[in-house]
């Protein structure tokens, strides 16, 4: 890309390291970047930079937060003895878009995979366990209908099981193969209403 | 968002508000950010910030470029009496990859639109007639071939048509409306050699 100065060929080289970034939508998001007003840049810039710095994981459920507990747990209106078992944070995000799920989170940050060699100690299941320790009443597995989400699923609910808890599995309404994060909100919904014991 | 800390929620969208970056890509974009090293993140933010400060359009072809001439301007294999006008910084690429064209540029940021009331001042033509008064030899018009290229291209030829120097059109190997950035290698190097005396 010598035919663009080496600040914007280095500015559309690591725009295009993002993911489904292309190099066309990286230029283009590098023209974009130079002609919009310079505190507008500084504001997009500092928000990276800032958010990395703060990001940690919510002392109660894993998720992503800049708090210690992040808005969902901290918030005493929901109900914490219903704990839903996500893979990742944007799952969480898009149950919260139903606007109708009432209990609280448990994020994973992953899934056992044999085949990638990820196994249950490699995910944040310790952390489930003990929180089951408190008042729970249902443990709702919504992690992604894959196959590495199924083995998850069927781990954690040998695991539970014992305790007493109820464990339930969200209804196949999702796609096999499906990532929850792209699922419309009506299929998930539908998923959590026919949500089966396990 | 409000199931996101604020310092996620605002980072997801100032990220949608880039072009091509709907709500779902921007979460996608943010989380990744968010999982990047830090010293990665810097650096990108960095990137955006310094390009934006430094930029500015380069003395001789008003390319954007963050030194006082481009690299191709400071080129002197490239045949300076050669002079291919484009509307954009973009347009210019899109041809430096064909890797064929050996002469220079002129950008004009953008084009002659009645519709939009931008008239030849509100383009960069005097800087290109300035440049004439030099050593120039042919002038290739590769506008986009829309209505507001072709307008372009049609004002640009009456204007300096009187003046002697060969004004020439690229062929019309780039289909009609197209946008010359989104045009494969091969058909910007037909429309190169099948150019017309306008």
């Amino acid at each position: 890309m010598d035919y663009y100065s080496s600040q914007i060929s280095r500015l559309i080289e690591q725009l295009s390291a993002l993911p489904g970034i292309g190099s066309k939508s990286a230029q283009r998001l590098a023209f974009h970047i130079l002609h919009m007003p310079e505190e507008d840049v500084k504001k997009l810039a500092e928000s990276m930079t800032e958010a990395k710095k703060n990001i940690h994981y919510c002392k109660e459920c894993l998720t992503l937060t800049d708090e210690e507990l992040c808005p969902i747990c901290r918030n005493m209106q929901r109900d914490h003895r219903t704990i839903m078992v996500v893979e990742d944070t944007r799952d969480l995000a898009a149950y919260e878009k139903t606007g109708k799920y009432e209990g609280v989170y448990h994020v994973l940050h992953g899934a056992i995979s044999p085949m990638l060699g990820i196994g249950p100690n490699d995910i944040r299941l310790k952390e489930l366990i003990h929180r089951l320790e408190g008042d729970v009443e249902e443990v709702i597995i919504a992690t992604n209908s894959s196959l590495e989400g199924e083995t998850t699923a069927m781990y954690i609910s040998k695991l539970i099981k014992p305790t007493g808890i109820r464990v339930t599995r969200i209804a196949s309404g999702v796609p096999v193969g499906g990532d929850l994060e792209y699922i419309d909100e009506v299929t998930l919904l539908r998923a959590l209403e026919g949500r089966v014991e396990l």
